[in-house]
C-alpha cells in the first residue's frame, strides 16, 4: 500500500483506533478526527496518529488521500452531508459499517465527482467499544468484507484489499451490499437478538451459580451496545425479520414436537442439527487461510 | 470416602467411565457393567475398572457396597425394575441424569427396602459421548447437584457429597428435584433448543466461511446426543415449553419493535439483557469457589 498517501480515520472508536493504531505502527502518516476530545487525546498520546482534530476539520481533510469512516451509519451519512465537498478529487474512501444496503448507495451519490466511495466491513467487533479498548481487537482470524457496486473501480477494490492486508486480515471476501445484508442478518445478528431475548425473557439471575458453557456462550453477545445495535437492527429490518421469522418456525415446530412427547420427531431435528453444525465446520476450515 | 467399600458404576459411557476413572485412580475399588462389551473392555484395558460384565450382572452386583446409575432415564427405570432386586440391603446408589422429578420418585420406589437411592447430577456433559471420550471430561469447574428427597437420610446426602469431591468438582448445591428441574429447564435445555432451532431454521451452510464467534459460540451445542437429548427433554416438557414460550414472547416483542421502527424499545431491550447479562457474570465471580 503507497506509503506517500495520508490516512484520514473519521472516528476514533474502538475499529476506528485499531486502524490508526496499526497503520501508524506499519509506518503510514495517519491523522484522526473524533467529536470527543478525549478520543483524539488518547490517539495522540499513544502515536495511533500523527495529527488530530475535534473541531475545526477542514484543514486535516484537505491532508487527507485516504479516508476511513469508522462511524455509525447515520452518523456517517449525516458526516458525508456536511463535510463531503471538503474531501479532494482524487481521494479513496472507506468504512466499516455492519450494514451495507442503506450506507452504500447515498454515500456514494453526496460525495463530490473524483471522491470514489468503495464500502467495506470489517467483522471485528467486539462487546467492548471506545478506543480505549482498541489494542485488545484483533484482526487476524476475522473477515474482511468488502461490497462494491457498479461505482467502483477495479482501482478501489484492489486498494480496499490492500488496506485489509495491510491491517492484518487474511480472511477477504468480495461480495454485494444485498449479499452482505442477508448474510449478516443471519450470521450475526440473528444471534445477538436471540441472545437478547434469552436475558430478557424472565429475570432469572438467582440461578447464575448454576450456569455452565452453554448458557454463557448462548448470552455473551447479550452485552451489546445500544445504539449501535438499534442502528444495524434497523437498517437491516427486512432481513433480520425474515431471519427471526424462519428461527420462530423451528422454535414452534420443537415445542410442538415436545407436546406430543414426539420422541421420533425430536430426534430427527437433533440430527440434522448436529449435521448441518458438522458441516459448518468442515467448511469453516476448507476456508480458513493456509498458514 | 471410605475405601474399604467396593463401588460398582452401571453404564461406561462419558460419565460413568469417567467416574470409574477418577476412582479408580484415587486408589477405589471398582467394576463396572455395560451391555456393549467393547466398553468394558476399554474400561478394563485402562484399569478404570477391576472387574466388568456385559452380561450375566450378579456377581459384581452382590460384591457392590455403593453403585452409581450412569444411564439414561428411561434405561435407568428399567435396569432398577429387572435388576434392583439383587442390591443387598446397606447399599448407597445415586445416577448421573440430567431431570430429576420423573426419575427420583420411581427409583426410589423400585428399589427393595434398606437400599438407599440419592440423586444427583453432575453437569459436566459435552458434545461427545462413549468412554471412549472420557479422559477430556473435567469436573472441577463444573457444577455438582444433589436432590434429596423426604425419604433420603443425612448420611446419604453426606455420602454423596463426599462423592462428588472425591471426584473433583469444587462446586457442589442441594436442591428438590423440583428446582433442579425448573432450574435445568432453563440454564441448559432451553440454550440446547434454541441452539438446534438456529441450525434447523434454514440451510445456510454456504454461509459458513463468513461466521465469527457469535455463531459459532451460539450452535457449538447444536451438535447433540440426539437419543439422550429427546430423553432429556420429553421428561421435563412442562418446564421447558415454559421457558419455551417465554423466550418466544420476548423474541416477539424484539421483532414487532423492529418492525415498529421503534429505536428506544430497541435500546431498552438491548440495556435490560446488558444488565442482566453482566449481573450474572458477577453472581457467578460471587458463587466460585475460593481458590
Amino acid at each position: 500500500m503507497d506509503r506517500s498517501k495520508t490516512y484520514l480515520v473519521v472516528g476514533l472508536g474502538l475499529l476506528g483506533g485499531k486502524y490508526a493504531q496499526v497503520l501508524s505502527g506499519k509506518g503510514y502518516r495517519v491523522l484522526g478526527i473524533d467529536c470527543d476530545p478525549a478520543a483524539v487525546q488518547y490517539a495522540l498520546d499513544r502515536d495511533y496518529i500523527a495529527a488530530g482534530a475535534a473541531a475545526d476539520f477542514a484543514p486535516l481533510l484537505r491532508q487527507a488521500d485516504r479516508v476511513i469512516f469508522a462511524l455509525y451509519p447515520t452518523a456517517l451519512l449525516r458526516w458525508v452531508e456536511q463535510y463531503g465537498d471538503l474531501l479532494r478529487p482524487g481521494t479513496l474512501v472507506t468504512d466499516v459499517s455492519g450494514v451495507k444496503r442503506g450506507v452504500v448507495g447515498p454515500v456514494q451519490a453526496a460525495l463530490p465527482a473524483g471522491v470514489e466511495f468503495i464500502a467495506s466491513h470489517p467483522m471485528a467487533g467486539r462487546e467492548t467499544s471506545g478506543i480505549a479498548h482498541s489494542a485488545e481487537v484483533d484482526f487476524a482470524p476475522a473477515n474482511f468484507l468488502i461490497t462494491p457496486t457498479a461505482r467502483n473501480t477495479q482501482a478501489a477494490v484492489d486498494w480496499c484489499r490492500a488496506l485489509a492486508q495491510t491491517l492484518g486480515f487474511a480472511r477477504i471476501s468480495v461480495l454485494s451490499p444485498a449479499e452482505h445484508d442477508r448474510m449478516i442478518g443471519y450470521v450475526s445478528q440473528l444471534c445477538h437478538a436471540i441472545a437478547v431475548c434469552l436475558m430478557c425473557a424472565s429475570d432469572n439471575t438467582e440461578l447464575a451459580r448454576y450456569t455452565g458453557d452453554s448458557f454463557r456462550d448462548l448470552t455473551r453477545i447479550a452485552r451489546i451496545n445500544d445504539k449501535m445495535w438499534a442502528e444495524l437492527f434497523l437498517w437491516n429490518k427486512d432481513n433480520l425479520i425474515g431471519e427471526i421469522d424462519m428461527f420462530e418456525t423451528a422454535l414452534r415446530a420443537l415445542r410442538e414436537k415436545l407436546a406430543a412427547g414426539d420422541r421420533e420427531g425430536l430426534e430427527e431435528m437433533f440430527r440434522l442439527s448436529t449435521a448441518r453444525r458438522q458441516a459448518f465446520d468442515k467448511k469453516q476450515q476448507d476456508a480458513a487461510p493456509q498458514p
